[in-house]
């Protein structure tokens, strides 16, 4: 037989059970959370019409959509993220949707960028968001979902980092360059990767003015409200910004996030233009990842498509980041990988005998497969062994006198049962190791 | 605000809530069957190389992939089934993989096929397989699956039809046309959609003469392996079909199906060409909606990638059209929908009072959320109505006495009730509506 070269699309991952153990993992104890507080799950296809994609997420996302045109010369490109998709979602079925509307979404994206360590061309994205609301109440109850899966998750040292648009906005006014609003806050935006001297760098490829630019890189160094009120006092927009952002860390107190895991940070900014109010993202200590959540207010997006300004705000949980910290880390209990409690063991002979013992187990709720091939005892205690399921229950010759043998395969103790005590020996034994 | 029209790609659905609670029910229930018979979860990828996917499909799958160029110029497809990603990863993992290899996936695939009732571009495909057994025990694990799992979703009255393509194949012997093997099974497969006469016009087409049509008509109507043996009786191939298939059904029933779920049935085919033992396919009785379940064995195509054969053996759970089935036959449990139990209504000023009830709800396990945003309570009341939560917590002048109001939704009756009491009476009120 000849042998094709296996091969993947570059950027590309199989997920084998032992990944999907950990992936699942996350993706259920963040779920949970989400339910917690009432917010529901939603699906949207892979394939977008071009026109629904086309200037959505500026020109450098733009470049990395996949694109192509169907059979019939229609214009496509696959989900580049899960926010577009919700804001078409809500205008298409305004009239149907019960409003706050609160939506999760857990679905692959795909990016047609370079692959490189730790950057792929599909991966998931786990968004969550209140559609419809303009209060604090649904950006305090986006950052308490923050809050509560990262502990349920294991993290400990964590940083919600939390700034507003609209005091950015007030920085372009106030160092008059409100035209260049956006680029000011992408220039800021590259502190983390740059430093300070890239922040000026970026800032004076802008244009902007030298006095300008070192007001800028002073307050960037904010980190407490009243600072930032008192330096850009008297400026448009200040006071609501600084009002909304304390009306917030008022809330999210009450919601019970403790204040050590929240953060004033003026030097936040997040690259996308879409955002109107508070942006909040999430960093941890350890190991340096980068942000493991991004998000925040924007009021205008899904108007685009609803032709009414329908006011939003939301998150994005960095679920492949979240399981790589975890994976370093060491954060997934050791006991999410296995679910077969026993093998069923069996000669050429046995076979019906084994499925009637294991349809009988699994009747007791215990987990049991039968060895789904004819081979040696030796390879099916082998393949039991390499699986981690931790008993063998071998059906052989005892089972004229009514018994089986059951091999522990954590101890290597072996004892013969009488069939009619098995269920209730492994699940003693089960909950006993 | 001006509007752009909002539309979808044709063949395209979005899930909302409502439609998703029912798909989670369904693919958590046959999970739960999966896992209890020791599969394990695999994903692949959307994009696969097009050398990956070429020549698998026969000649009409393959012009119903979504082919197209990356910007690199590599020529990808996106993933159309999931068995050939399957042969893929085992191919590429077999050395890490534990064989026999047990898995589940689901996944949607995509078809650039013409949308129409009941069609789609995208839909989930569910498989379940046993790769590296040769033996009937895998193919007996297949098919109990099946039946648990149809079982658990509270399907009654369907069958499992099964047939050997070894037999296909001796009937192809036996009418002097090897050759023709599959042209045959293709024309046999057509029997559910254009009846007999359409079974005769396409055996026909392939030349055969009119004696031998008549053979084939005649044993397409055999639905005892007795039949089948005596009338391709001699044959290569015949005996081996027919002692796979007793095997099949000992096991089966050992395994706890009983034998009126299970069917003989000569006529059955299915049209892919990699099948090479027991096939399987299940239908239901109402609604008319073709086959549920569909797949068999095939323990060549792995070798394509492979380079050595392995066998394999497994099934498609046709989980779309189980879940149109199930909404038609109105079999989805109401309960499923509603995961609130409490929303906290509040007024401007007792937010952050809402906040803390909510928290204090959720720490007791009631799943509780804050109306999202400040309105009057009439509108909270709606959203709450609407949504179907059952009571609503008014976080509202009495909080100065430590009471809150407690509406029930279901009855209208309303309440005041203590603060430290308010779980104990939700709990109380949930378990007795």
């Amino acid at each position: 037989m000849k042998k094709i070269e296996v091969r993947q699309y570059r950027g590309m991952r199989d997920f084998l059970p032992e990944q999907m153990r950990k992936r699942e993992y996350v993706f259920s104890k963040i779920k949970k959370v989400f339910e917690a507080h009432g917010f529901e799950p939603l699906e949207t296809p892979a394939i977008e019409l071009w026109e629904t994609l086309a200037g959505k997420y500026g020109e450098e996302g733009e470049r990395l959509i996949y694109r192509f045109t169907d059979r019939g010369g229609r214009e496509v490109g696959l989900r580049y993220d899960l926010t577009v998709p919700l804001a078409r979602v809500v205008a298409q079925y305004q009239n149907q949707i019960i409003f706050p509307f609160k939506r999760y979404q857990m679905q692959p994206v795909w990016r047609a960028d370079r692959p490189q360590k730790g950057r792929f061309r599909e991966f998931y994205q786990c968004d969550v968001d209140i559609v419809g609301s303009k209060d604090m109440i649904a950006d305090a109850e986006v950052l308490t979902v923050i809050y509560e899966a990262l502990k349920d998750l294991g993290f400990k040292n964590f940083t919600i980092r939390v700034n507003n648009r609209k005091l950015l906005r007030s920085l372009a006014l106030k160092v008059e360059a409100a035209e260049k609003e956006f680029d000011i806050a992408r220039a800021i935006d590259k502190l983390d990767k740059k430093g300070k001297e890239g922040v000026k760098e970026e800032l004076e490829k802008t244009g902007l003015e030298p006095d300008k630019i070192d007001f800028v890189l002073k307050i960037i160094d904010a980190r407490q409200l009243d600072e930032v009120a008192s330096l850009l006092e008297g400026v448009e927009g200040t006071e609501e910004g600084i009002e909304e952002l304390r009306e917030l860390f008022n809330l999210t107190e009450s919601y019970g996030i403790p204040p050590s895991f929240i953060s004033f940070d003026m030097s936040l900014a997040r690259g996308l233009d879409y955002y109107t109010g508070p942006i909040f993202e999430t960093v941890v200590k350890e190991p340096r990842i980068g942000s493991i959540t991004g998000g925040g207010r924007y009021d205008n997006l899904i108007g685009i498509f609803a032709g009414r300004q329908i006011p939003a705000t939301g998150t994005s949980l960095g679920v492949e980041r979240i399981i790589t910290v975890m994976d370093e880390l060491n954060m997934f209990p050791s006991s999410i990988g296995q679910k077969t409690q026993a093998l069923v063991a069996h000669f050429r002979d046995t076979v019906e005998e084994a499925f009637k013992i294991a349809s009988m187990l699994r009747k007791e709720a215990i987990t049991a497969e039968v060895f789904p091939a004819v081979k040696s005892l030796r390879a099916q205690l082998g393949y039991a062994s390499d699986k981690g399921i931790p008993f063998v229950v071998i059906a052989g010759e005892e089972l004229k006198e009514g018994k089986v043998a059951i091999k522990n395969l954590r101890t290597g103790h072996q004892e013969l049962v009488p069939l009619d005590q098995l269920s209730q020996y492994l699940k003693k034994n089960t909950l006993q190791r």
